[in-house]
């Protein structure tokens, strides 16, 4: 499991997803609500307005979003997207994530070791070539090949043509293929971050909760050939911020949502996707805070994971909450009843009403395999960097040489820059924290694939699953980056030579995790096109009405800033810096709830009533962390960080009622910066958009 | 689950159970290792020395062990064992776990609500009466149902002859049952504890680990007729406590072990129940620890769970560990191998080969329900105190008009004092803490049996899990203790009036938890039979050298204080208080290794070189938690509060090179009462023996 993937928040809102009510939707910059805006306020979406915005926003591909807000490079985003960046280049002296920083000057800045951001250029429907490529009546594995290797076709082209990273992009189920182009920076320098204290003030406890009090922030700065990048592509900030009641967008990246998912497809979810992978997560956080429990240094070590694992343990039990509800399932399960009755009805709903049955079968297939998948090719059974790198590197040599379009997807040549990106990273990797992680997930991998198993034998070599992943930690040198670009540069003959057990490890494991993953990839496919026809057959019968499910692609929202009612009570929309000195003093100013030493001192300083979060009723996932939140003027006035307790299950479906989004205020930002943290050049800034 | 059962530490040590060597055993006090000690030691265990022993023990049926220390009925244990009856005395206001307490005066002693300690008066072999009272050849049911009913017998009849609670065990996995009678106590009163912050110094990190720093005691005064009890039986107290290379003895009640277990069972518990069980102990502690950190008071109400939870969860860990070692594993079924061979030649060895079949057997059946049998008897599903009391204000209506033999065991006449005392506990019942448990134990029921299952269809009744739980606990009123007290008497005609929701649950459940109940009793008959054909055999090949499995009862272990080998680094057998500042330097201070504030004030006044905590070679497992350590002359020199980590396997096995019995020193406990907590009158009643 990718643990950055998992610092992307989700958020959005419960229920279903038939024709679009409220303000559900997460848009395509090439197909916005024009219309419904218009209708709804007022306010027309103009193409100027729209690209602006989209040439300011930010994909943060460690998982997240953010905006341009100077035109000196200044990138903002949150804290918990950039926190991976700022744990690598931390060290037991200096700590980075707990003690936050500020770069008073430009050569006070400090270089991230393997950050990524892309900026959305251009989006090109290239759907009609995609589809031309696939034989008609083509079997699903050709059909999947053809694809991919047109898509590959496309995206080397685009490359090469233009310089800019090019991926075509899956819409609408296999509706239809986007081609959108990023600038892609990859030498960005740390600015400002606060203590994680204060981005993260409340905790876990208080994730996904509201009121909250959170200045989940953090400031990069872009560079390219050592300068600064200049551009007029930003978001002007807005010094009053974000009022109650005002109409706000949100310019973002949701990570994923299954809002179309047929029954069997949720069904699947709730019993094994889920279930399985919340056991995993509860192991782990119940692992990593013992560990960490033990030493300073330990704690520090497991934080950055701990984070996500914390996290993602919330929004899984949220979304299974919906899913495990009968009234939820019921309604999902009628909603799918009446849309094939219509598809029964319709001329042409044969096809569509087939595509049903495919998807049934297929799901029965992955449902089979699908536990031997997570934990041989997924890597529940192998927590670790050491295990992900040597898989890397043994899977490297044997890819890199074949033809582009029949590699795995992260050999990929759209994919390789950033491949190698991870693969050499500096980052620190600890030992101990290796074989604490890797040492548990042997063990419940010989717990769930079974003690007997022939390849957990194999696995086990005779050891128990610690001495093993002890043995396993101690004699790898895949931790030596000179040594992975060595094998890696030496292909298969190389990587075989080194004999290194861990590479051997995931030797012993790739036969059967690769037919896993081709199987499930197989499955994925016939699901995919399954889909596409079931899409294609929705759009005849129900209009162009719908946005596409979320794919880590740029999306629009649009909302309103508005409380809501908790078990009868109002919640107010926004929160203040004097809520947030109540909270911690409710909490005697204990962890999670202690405040920095500044915080204290600096209190008397601050205008207490300023805004600091606020609510809206945008609708956003995981990956739309850092999204910002911009007003009719196309302003910066907050920056998206959380959902509330009541999206968690948005994944599947929306609803308006309790369900919102979280933004730290624009305004709340500009005072701590100046009152707190004494950076007042740095909110000059952003004030006035350049230095 | 009961989870005062798992505040029982659970320690001893690795390896394999054939005939005793080092200094393995928990041995019966009416057949002492009387020889081996002698040759060994040159010490004589005296017939007048075990009986003083004997009756200066004692038993806290919530799981753990004691001893008389005065002759006023001052009786020492762990303050984790005592944290449930502190637990339950105190309120919001006052706390009695967190900041410790000291009765200086008979007055200010503080009575408890439902605690009952007994002390052993006598053991009587009954065997051949309970071997006379099953038929020859009679069928597994009708047998377990014949020796039911002639214990019940026995222990009536003791009881009623001499007004003592009146125990059969069954020993050597029913080769042997003796009849224990207890001097039963429940006017029990608290005299001191100290903050659990100095009792449970280093919280879960340091949990299983030494070198530890741990006050970990609790003392209570016992009274009959509103006086404290008047005894010459009670232990002398040892100034200056336990030496290094000193023998020493351990008299305690430690609470189970299998070191006879054959390899299918050792499967069943390494395949099936110890995972189910961590999984289970894992996400209860993610869930109350994520609870107790929203507010003050949601830990503390959680607090004596957590604390369970945690232990247990380490516990388990650290068993399992050996279980999915293959070497560990290839030793037991080797030495099973070896025996069966021995059996394969002797004469009279084809009933215990065919009883080994037999076990296989009924494991087999074992495994195949054993799920369901967790969540719907074992309360998996259902962890609350409210489906608790339901359940047995359920039973308990269609148990007890039933003759005293057929009833479910926990209805039997020698239990229903313990019983009914658990029952109308005014013990706090907190609703939103049980809707919380039991909305995840619900949400966990469903995942493992199936949202479509029709049983879990039922419980659900149309509702989310949390839904469904919220309505349950709103609903219940068996939270009321004298609605609980008018159902039991109205029997299960008023019970069934009620319609109460949770008893209806508990009653929609019922019939298929009885049946899983009947058939997994009906297997441990089966086994239970199997394994004393098997033990007769090994006493007819191996003579009486072993001791039998642990089962809560008294027991004799011996050993020596000693130091061992951590990773080729020796860990002194003894620690001092110096070393507790120390630790707690190193921790900055921050919890769980922060010390109270007497303790800083008061440092100087300590002689920081007097010992605190040592190790002792002393075979003990959970339930041993507060057994007395006495030296040779019988005086107490310490009480055990834990094992090691390398005890951790030892419910299967013992081996003396590195696994190690915890103990507060006598002497460390004399210097905390007199220097940090002014208790001068208490530690003089202690090195007195009288107030």
């Amino acid at each position: 499991m990718n643990l950055r993937s998992l610092s992307a928040l989700a958020a959005g809102c419960v229920l279903l997803a038939t024709p679009t009510r409220s303000e559900e939707g997460m848009w395509l910059f090439n197909d916005p609500p024009r219309a419904q805006v218009k209708a709804r306020y007022g306010f027309d979406l103009t193409p100027a307005w729209l690209d602006h915005l989209m040439k300011s926003s930010v994909r943060f591909n460690s998982g997240g979003s953010g905006s341009f807000v100077s035109g000196d490079g200044l990138v903002i985003t949150n804290h918990h997207v950039g926190l991976d960046a700022l744990q690598k280049m931390s060290t037991a002296e200096q700590n980075y994530a707990r003690t936050g920083f500020y770069a008073a000057t430009a050569a006070a800045e400090v270089k991230c070791l393997d950050l990524e951001l892309n900026v959305l250029q251009s989006i090109t429907d290239v759907t009609p070539r995609v589809n031309a490529a696939v034989p008609a009546g083509a079997a699903d594995d050709a059909a999947a090949a053809a694809r991919r290797k047109v898509i590959a076709a496309i995206e080397k082209e685009s490359r090469e043509g233009t310089g800019l990273r090019s991926d075509v992009v899956t819409l609408y189920q296999g509706g239809a293929y986007h081609l959108y182009r990023y600038h892609r920076y990859t030498d960005i320098r740390l600015v400002f971050a606060p203590e994680q204290q204060a981005a993260f003030f409340g905790g876990d406890p208080d994730n996904f909760e509201y009121p909250r009090y959170d200045l989940d922030i953090c400031l990069f700065r872009v560079y390219e050939n050592n300068q600064p990048v200049r551009s007029a592509q930003f978001l002007k900030w807005s010094a009053a911020g974000a009022a109650k009641g005002e109409l706000v967008f949100v310019s973002g990246h949701p990570g994923a949502t299954d809002r179309l998912l047929t029954v069997p497809e949720l069904e699947f979810i709730r019993d094994q996707r889920f279930p399985y992978q919340l056991a995993t997560l509860n192991r782990w956080e119940v692992l990593l805070a013992a560990w960490g429990a033990r030493s300073d240094e330990n704690a520090r070590r497991a934080k950055d994971d701990l984070f996500g694992i914390q996290n993602t343990r919330k929004v899984r039990d949220g979304a299974l909450a919906a899913l495990q509800d009968p009234v939820f399932m019921a309604a999902k399960a009628s909603a799918e009843e009446k849309f094939k009755q219509r598809l029964a009805a319709a001329a042409a709903g044969a096809p569509a009403l087939a595509a049903y049955q495919r998807i049934a079968v297929a799901q029965r297939r992955v449902n089979e395999h699908y536990l031997r998948y997570r934990y041989l090719e997924l890597g529940s059974g192998f927590f670790s960097d050491s295990f992900a790198i040597a898989r890397a590197l043994l899977r490297a040599g044997d890819e890199r040489p074949k033809p582009h379009g029949d590699r795995l997807g992260e050999f990929a040549d759209a994919r390789h820059e950033s491949l190698e990106l991870d693969l050499f990273s500096d980052k620190p990797i600890y030992p101990d924290y290796e074989i604490l992680k890797l040492g548990d997930s042997l063990t419940d991998l010989t717990e769930k694939l079974g003690y007997d198993d022939p390849l957990v034998r194999q696995i086990l070599a005779g050891q128990s699953p610690r001495a093993r992943a002890a043995a396993l930690v101690l004699g790898t040198r895949v931790r030596d980056v000179a040594e992975r670009r060595r094998l890696y540069q030496g292909g298969a003959a190389a990587v075989a030579a080194a004999r290194d057990p861990m590479i051997e490890l995931a030797r012993l494991v790739d036969p059967e995790a690769r037919t896993l993953r081709k199987l499930m990839e197989a499955q994925d496919e016939v699901k995919q096109q399954a889909q596409a026809v079931i899409g294609r057959a929705r759009f005849a019968l129900e209009g162009t009405s719908n946005y596409p499910d979320a794919t880590f692609t740029l999306r629009l929202s649009y909302g309103t800033v508005k409380g809501y009612e908790e078990a009868g009570k109002p919640v107010a929309a926004l929160t203040d810096f004097a809520g947030l000195y109540r909270r911690s003093a409710e909490h005697h100013d204990r962890e999670p709830f202690d405040l920095p030493p500044r915080w204290i001192e600096r209190r008397a300083a601050l205008a207490l009533a300023t805004p600091l979060n606020f609510v809206s009723t945008c609708d956003i996932i995981g990956g739309n962390s850092g999204s910002p939140t911009v007003n009719r003027a196309g302003e910066f006035v907050g920056i998206i960080f959380d959902g509330n307790i009541h999206s968690l299950a948005s994944d599947f479906g929306y609803d308006d009622s309790q369900c919102r989004a979280l933004s730290v205020h624009s305004a709340g930002i500009i005072e701590a910066l100046r009152k707190v943290f004494g950076a007042g050049a740095l909110a000059d800034e952003l004030v006035n958009g350049h230095r």
